[in-house]
């Protein structure tokens, strides 16, 4: 495939790392980490144009991560970008919220069934704890339900870390397994009148796991258990929403939260984050007090609204279907055809690949940095994302490198 | 003075805040919301340039607000923005962290003494948060001391209303007296073993209170405290960093702290927070998983750069207290020949003004309304802030409406 080809994790990636490993603790954190990936893979990035990204090497890859969810229609899409700077030589940061600020809200209400009403903010971790916020003073309670091992942010009700933690920090949260009804039934026994809220992701992706799509009984039960005992069901579509539905996530189904919260994907890339709620919610929203220096940030705001505009104008959901469709059957027949035992999950649009029996991931990142040598950027352990940029030749391309992979794979078991 | 003069909080700002009431819980949150400026203020903002804002309704203003912090050398300020730009035509929120994360990180420890290294975050809210569970991470122990009524943030352990919270959320934070070590001394003692960390502003900035300037003694004391019961010591320079002084704000008492929360101003707007480190708590800090979405996104680094450029190479911090000194001075004797009796606290560059008696702001809003409609924009109850953009007219043009607003406020006596 026509990708350049530079040293990878050689010269100026290894530089690069090398210095930040002096002026930032363990040389880079959180879910960017490149040493969650095994060896050989880039750390840092240079640039990216549609559905190709280039490290700090220069080489050039298809992009299968999409900067773990942000970017939806590509890098730097023109529409996005000529959006965000009209915005932008006007006013982003200013003294009070600028027109796009109502447009956007007034958006999200009419795409988004449940939503009756937007708050703005800028990490996703700010969304569901804003959620949890507001279901806790419309209810007066304070236990909420989260599915076991289920990733909602780095608060410190939230983070998949212990370390930094008190006791305090997690005495209002109780577990369910995600799928599991008498699981909830159980857990909201134990909390009886102080039943606040339950969250929930739109699907199963659970970090380093195989990823489980909705039970549509389950979630009728969710929205049942919840009416039942006066309490908020949220919806974290965070790493969903927009790739989906163009709704939210659990639309399809028929299964409407009281608030659900947003992230990653609505900017194409700009910072952004949402909690969108229903009428019964607003008062409660409204008690709760929060802000922040950039969230009244008029540019992701505009970036939004175009971004919205593309993916309906061009049924972006649609396209992302079609091309996750032709990979996921590419690949399967690939695997058959090397005959290795693979194990695909999730949603076309955001697909988890896991060898059978590698629980420790070593084949994934083996497969992962075969890709990346031919030329495909993804991930051993994290869901992949799929863009609306991704055209003919970039599938050609992908499932070249990921023949090479599974052959990869192969050789090494041998 | 010569701004243009449109009907302000009429036609465009009203249709807009109309609107916004419908999809937005009270129409706007946080510290944005113009109810909070009293009547006749804009709450709608149309665009920014240099020392000048523009409302929804065409109406010119001199900003000394700066979009509460975060404009430090104007708005739209050239070199920030060709900085951001020429980052924004690479790559922005990308698969990993681009090469200025690493300048950026380099830059801040050479600048600011106490850190050794730099983690990034988008709130300042996510700063303190942080900061609070690196300490806990390092110490293992849990309670922390903050000032009564101080403002770190909107995080359940710190947001200012009790709405949306549980009693849990408060657990381990104790709360001593600004500027009295003594009050410090009686909440570790109730703290006991448990002491992780002391959180403090390096000036007090409470809302809607005279600002309190840092007594040295009082810094050195927590300093000594820490050391002494192996807490750590966390400076909150969100709302002060880059405007006091180029490296932290206790920098020029001596007094270096464990952690440092920074955000608002370090970028020139473009959304970015920091937590700053001395080397003993970067194991701690490596210990603690966090990450966001947009944390890793180059340009707002990029701007940051641009943004210490700038005010190293032109001493912005001396010419912010250059005017402020003139015009904190002009505003005394304004006062003084109106027979008014103001009280004006804080640093000349964060300066804020109260009316003797007006414990309910009545007047200062009086005074707020009156500058606005001279073309002033300020906060009755918020202190404000100065760029480095303001020039010889604006301090006239300025000068020029707080005379006619201290006029108003007497008449609005008798």
């Amino acid at each position: 495939m026509n990708v350049t080809r530079v040293q990878r994790g050689v010269s100026r990636d290894a530089s690069l790392r090398a210095r930040s490993l002096e002026v930032i603790p363990g040389g880079m954190y959180g879910h960017q980490d490149v040493r969650l990936m095994g060896t050989g893979m880039p750390q840092f990035m240079e640039r990216g144009e549609g559905s190709r990204v280039w490290d700090a090497d220069g080489n050039e890859y298809v992009d299968l991560m999409c900067s773990y969810g942000p970017i939806l229609l590509g890098h730097r899409h023109p529409a996005v970008e000529e959006a965000a700077e009209r915005q932008r030589s006007a006013g982003d940061c200013q003294n009070g919220p600028s027109e796009v600020m109502v447009e956007l809200a007034e958006r999200l209400v009419k795409t988004v069934r449940h939503a009756d009403w937007a708050m703005f903010l800028k990490n996703g971790t700010d969304a569901t704890t804003l959620c949890l916020m507001i279901a806790r003073a419309k209810t007066g309670r304070s236990t909420v339900l989260r599915a076991v091992r289920s990733y909602h942010g780095v608060a410190p009700w939230c983070t998949p870390s212990r370390a930094g933690l008190t006791v305090e920090d997690r005495a209002n949260i109780l577990e369910f397994r995600y799928n599991d009804l008498e699981s909830v039934e159980r857990a909201a026994e134990r909390a009886g009148p102080d039943l606040a809220a339950i969250i929930v992701s739109p699907f199963r992706h659970d970090a380093g796991v195989d990823q489980e799509l909705v039970d549509p009984a389950f979630a009728r039960g969710l929205r049942a258990l919840c009416d039942r005992l006066g309490a908020s069901l949220i919806i974290d579509d965070i790493r969903t929403g927009l790739r989906l539905e163009l709704g939210g996530s659990w639309e399809a189904i028929g299964v409407e939260p009281d608030l659900s919260a947003w992230s990653k994907a609505i900017a194409n890339g700009y910072p952004l984050a949402a909690v969108l709620g229903s009428e019964e919610m607003r008062d409660a929203a409204r008690s709760v007090f929060t802000t922040g220096s950039f969230w009244t940030a008029a540019v992701p705001m505009a970036a939004s609204i175009a971004t919205l505009d593309m993916l309906e104008r061009e049924d972006g959901i649609g396209a992302m279907k079609k091309t996750g469709r032709a990979l996921w059957d590419g690949w399967e027949a690939q695997a058959a055809a090397h005959d290795l035992e693979i194990r695909l999950t999730g949603p076309v649009q955001m697909p988890y690949l896991t060898f059978e029996g590698d629980s420790d991931h070593t084949e994934a990142c083996i497969f992962a940095r075969a890709c990346a040598d031919a030329g495909v950027f993804l991930h051993p352990r994290h869901n992949w994302f799929l863009s609306t940029a991704l055209d003919e030749r970039d599938l050609s391309d992908v499932l070249e490198a990921t023949d090479a992979a599974f052959a990869a794979v192969i050789s090494a078991r041998t």
